[in-house]
């Protein structure tokens, strides 16, 4: 671990990512440009993020299945919009097997194409509806800027696909899906607070009829699309010829929806929650919660080991994530700021005058506080402190937020300004027209990032931009 | 579902794999020749499997982390003899973001190249070691013949590669994960009995210094080789240059070790165990344990429900994953044949004359029987069931290993027509030499599927093949 001082997040935000990502052991650079090593400690954060979301996605009725990484050129093809949006970042395998190929097979920049062409081969009648599928995957999608797990050549992700009678249902899919899977899980699990909305037009999936988003604020300022569902009309099943036998007899065309959730996760919790110490973790995500540092010298060495191990053994056995550094390598000091950057929520210290008072010292990681807690007490205190610390992270996320939302800029130049300071949300109104998106973008760098669903449809307005009547009022910011 | 009759496994094994595959709802071909669509149900039993190897691999001190798809060329080829192993079935990409890449990507068919020359950065010293990591992954080798689950030219799988300060260690991992997770897993959770065993030189993994296999017989007299562990010495440290400095100040390389299991597991699942009616599941592994099929009359419609809903909720409340079919469109008969295809291992019927005795039905898939238990026993008497079915289905394939092995054949003749046949394993005594495998292959299909572990080590013999001294005594087989 490099023992120089981070840079601060104020100084330069993207250094402080890079060297957090890198320090706290999280990911790498690989020999591909553009895609990344997720080393064990980022794995890890990973794998609670998953496990999190796949049991949510089985409790809402879905399954999962896999469907291969290669799809052949003439089945994207057909999927005129997805095509258009995806060709520039795909990967095309041409030769396999010691031959060229005769067709050449793209590497998957997602798979409604693959999937939907074989639904046509599942659905007959409208007792085959709905399906409700799910998967976990790799995925590719070429980076000119890559910038570990915010923008990779390859990602991890799941996604779903499902297949519906009506659109009504096909819709209430999407937004369960928004609700009960994604934002519970961002902010309930990740601490991060979303705004859940629509995407404009220009921002929607290539496909989709709409586009829902949850966005969610950096401390940077700037905006993370954190996870995405689609309502897509009936477009992939016109597309596929995937056609059923109606309640009625009548041949029909199933509602499509897809949504999927990826390891950029992993960058909005570093970039929602650190600081200039390092990685902050919710305890629902951390690989370890809790890190005991036994503080010994020779002659009370074994007393010290001894109450660390009991400690321990208590909190794995009320299911708290605990690990004892006793690395005999490393001083305490380095193995506190070792585990400050790697955003253990708690750190227990046993030294000597502990043992005395029959203690432990307990330090949480979200505001630095420490204070000593008898051992009889010690893993009631953990779990409520480990509560306490999620709820103190989504709550401070919620503040940063809200303190960083302009409501009703005074004017454009304001909004602006706001925008291009990477200040934070700006809410204002808009008159639906594509120009001045564009407008704002090219001033700003800052774009719609939803059309907040929780909008008073009675609300009145003009467009901050052109003045015209306003139709929506749309969250904008600069965004990754 | 198709409604005509299986193929019986003695009159067409192959076919009726095949048939129960697809019927199933466990896999399906796909557009891309030789990759398979893995369905919800063969996905569901994956998932089984992959969460009680990753639970031991765990257990055992792994964690896991993520790698990426690619491999350039050039990192790839410096390792001569993983090239050579690999390069008739690699898949390459050439293009990417719209332009030709400078330099093609395999994509990998096993990752030890990539993960060796990242290794370089993450060994200095004899406290980075041992490197104990796993990643599940999907890997492509192109295949001529494929088959479902068997030979696919994608596949599932994870693939541990750790780094270890001496030869001995090394050797005591490659065996550790032999034992203690894949033969576990697969005989205690997969009911699947299997031989331990060490490769011979012609099927040693390209590049290890040992291979440790497990083999598993099938009902048709084939082996499936169901998990591999290998000892990989020093060469990959050598070949890219990992090295530490030791104990003692001086620079040295460590050993290494990589292991694999896949989606083939899923098929050893259907031919270990299945039956002219179809899947057998061991019930660790099965999707549906329990399936409650309500037989009803309109008059007693809502008893019947209630009884099977009530009894659903005892089972799930008692960790039983249990389905209650209570599909409209189907009778109890077309019930009973597709859960007997799907293999869930016990059915309970809740009928009107179950009702009246306060009882219900249970079936038990592997040996057919069916009895009346009374209600307030019905979760016990589940539970136990499963546990025997699990051990019954243990017991039934080792019973058929041990009938279909034949000990030390009378003579070359005798071997060669066993093995023609496809009969079972025969244990031979051999020379050692590559000259004697060639012509047992030649004349019969045959293949060392390895040296067991357990051999003795002062038994004595004559090459079955050309009659001189025997150096071991392999377990010979048609393999998949």
């Amino acid at each position: 671990m490099s023992t120089t001082a981070l840079p601060t997040q104020s100084s330069d935000f993207p250094a402080w990512y890079g060297e957090v990502v890198r320090r706290a052991g999280l990911a790498e650079n690989s020999a591909v440009r553009g895609a990344m090593v997720i080393k064990p400690y980022g794995y890890a954060i990973w794998e609670a993020i998953q496990r999190e979301l796949d049991d949510r996605i089985k409790a809402t009725g879905h399954e999962n299945f896999y469907f291969p990484l290669f799809v052949p050129g003439s089945v994207l093809a057909r999927e005129g919009e997805l095509v258009e949006g995806f060709a520039p970042e795909v990967a095309v395998v041409t030769q396999a097997g010691g031959k060229k190929l005769e067709e050449p097979l793209a590497v998957r920049p997602t798979s409604e194409a693959l999937i939907w062409s074989t639904y046509a081969r599942w659905v007959e009648s409208y007792r085959d509806l709905p399906l409700l599928y799910n998967q976990w995957a790799n995925v590719v999608r070429w980076e000119l800027r890559p910038r570990l797990f915010l923008r990779t050549s390859e990602f991890l992700w799941q996604e779903g696909h499902t297949a519906h009678e009506t659109e009504a249902e096909a819709v209430a899919e999407t937004l369960t899906i928004l609700h009960d899977v994604y934002a519970d899980t961002i902010e309930n699990v990740l601490a991060i607070p979303v705004l859940r909305g629509r995407k404009s037009e220009s921002e929607r999936f290539p496909g989709a009829v709409d586009t829902y988003t949850l966005e969610a604020l950096m401390r940077d300022g700037k905006a993370l699309q954190a996870a995405t569902s689609h309502y897509l009309g009936q477009g992939f099943a016109r597309t596929f010829d995937v056609r059923y036998t109606g309640r009625d007899g009548s041949e029909r065309y199933p509602y499509a929806t897809s949504w999927g959730a990826s390891t950029r996760l992993v960058g909005g919790v570093v970039m929602a929650h650190g600081d200039d110490r390092g990685l902050r973790l919710p305890p629902r995500v951390a690989p370890q919660q809790v890190v005991i540092v036994p503080i010994f010298r020779d002659d009370d060495r074994a007393d010290v080991l001894q109450t660390a191990a009991g400690v321990a053994a208590e909190l794995r056995a009320a299911r708290v994530r605990v690990r004892v550094d006793d690395r005999g390598d490393y001083r305490p000091g380095f193995k506190f700021n070792e585990w400050e950057l790697k955003g253990a929520p708690v750190r227990i210290e046993i030294g000597s005058r502990d043992l005395a008072a029959g203690a432990v010292t307990v330090a949480r990681r979200d505001s630095g506080e420490k204070r000593q807690i008898a051992l009889p007490r010690v893993s009631a205190a953990v779990e409520e402190l480990l509560d306490d610390i999620q709820r103190s992270l989504y709550r401070e996320a919620l503040h940063e937020q809200k303190r960083r939302t302009l409501h009703a800029p005074r004017g454009y130049e304001e909004m602006v300004e706001y925008l291009r300071d990477a200040a934070g949300f700006v809410e204002a109104p808009w008159c639906g027209r594509r120009e001045c998106e564009i407008r704002v973008k090219e001033d700003s760098s800052g774009t719609i990032r939803c059309l907040p669903l929780d909008e008073e449809p009675t609300r009145r307005g003009t467009c901050v931009c052109c003045g015209r009547a306003a139709v929506a009022f749309p969250v904008w910011a600069q965004a990754y």
